[in-house]
């Protein structure tokens, strides 16, 4: 996706460790324009890829709630966020998976009320960020646990060398990243 | 606003202790036709105001995120959440104020980098509940902080019941909310 390379290649700083910043635009200062072309993009490579009968696009709180919107908005389908504490509300039958916190890098576990995710829906995942693929695998746990129909996978950007696509590479879904960002000598290449 | 008066009508359930859930379509499910919606109606109740100029719509994650997304849209300003935890790539001198977690009911606290906002920003904020008003005071301590301009609050649902707008109440711009909730005798009385 031209728009989003570009974006990608001006204003994301590699900050060393694998961790690349592009918290201007993606996962703290959003930009709504960008992003529900990102939507768009989503669901028109998901439509040629023969995913029909979405009911719900699925994600994890919070950088992925903005492109996941995004995504369910060209349906009008709804949009269900994983959360990162059992709320309150949230009945204590929920289906949980564990990950890792991206901001602390310590274990972390995933939610999702068993209300909202059933054996009659087909879904898609989407994500901020496809890195070692810990949080998408803990996602498909949670699809898996309620029997739920996995039709694709999304991430707006793609890091390359961090192996996660070969991870998860064996799930027979469309897997589609709109960026991707690989490291030659420590310096971005991203296409 | 009636449509989601109504969602609430019919949705919400009373959990005691002044907790309610709405997450069938505002924090944990979205419904994204109601939300595009709801962001269309803060803008409309903030231009009916005389707030112009607009840069930027600002958040906390995780649940202020997909409300604020959609407020942001109509006008293609950013959005900017702040979050709970300070990330690997935000700058140490961030702008940061104490909270209370809502899922923990633990202090916590919110963070900002100083270079998404600014003196020369002009605001709104959003969140999906005003309840004791604790996470938009700790919002208006970010704003005040970075010395931009604000515009206007607006929160989704209001817990009367719980005070937050007499809290806030003397801070001179239009607070907005979409849809109150006060309790007589347990019960919820939503208009």
């Amino acid at each position: 996706m031209q728009a989003l390379i570009e974006r990608v290649r001006t204003e994301a700083v590699y900050l060393g460790k694998g961790i690349v910043k592009v918290d201007g635009f993606l996962n703290h200062q959003v930009d709504p324009v960008l992003l529900t072309a990102i939507g768009a993009e989503f669901m028109r490579r998901f439509a040629e890829s023969g995913c029909d009968g979405l009911t719900k696009v699925v994600t994890a709180e919070a950088s992925g709630i903005a492109p996941a919107f995004a995504t369910a908005q060209v349906l009008g389908v709804p949009l269900l966020y994983a959360r990162k504490q059992r709320p309150v509300t949230m009945p204590e039958d929920a289906y949980t998976a564990e990950t890792l916190s991206r901001t602390r890098g310590e274990p972390a576990r995933l939610f999702v009320s068993s209300r909202y995710l059933t054996a009659r829906d087909r879904v898609v995942l989407i994500d901020d960020f496809l890195g070692t693929g810990t949080t998408l695998q803990a996602m498909l746990s949670l699809v898996a646990q309620s029997g739920a129909a996995l039709l694709g996978l999304g991430c707006v950007v793609e890091k390359v060398y961090e192996g996660g696509r070969d991870r998860l590479g064996t799930i027979g879904v469309p897997m589609v990243s709109l960026a991707r960002i690989d490291l030659v000598d420590d310096t971005l290449v991203v296409y």
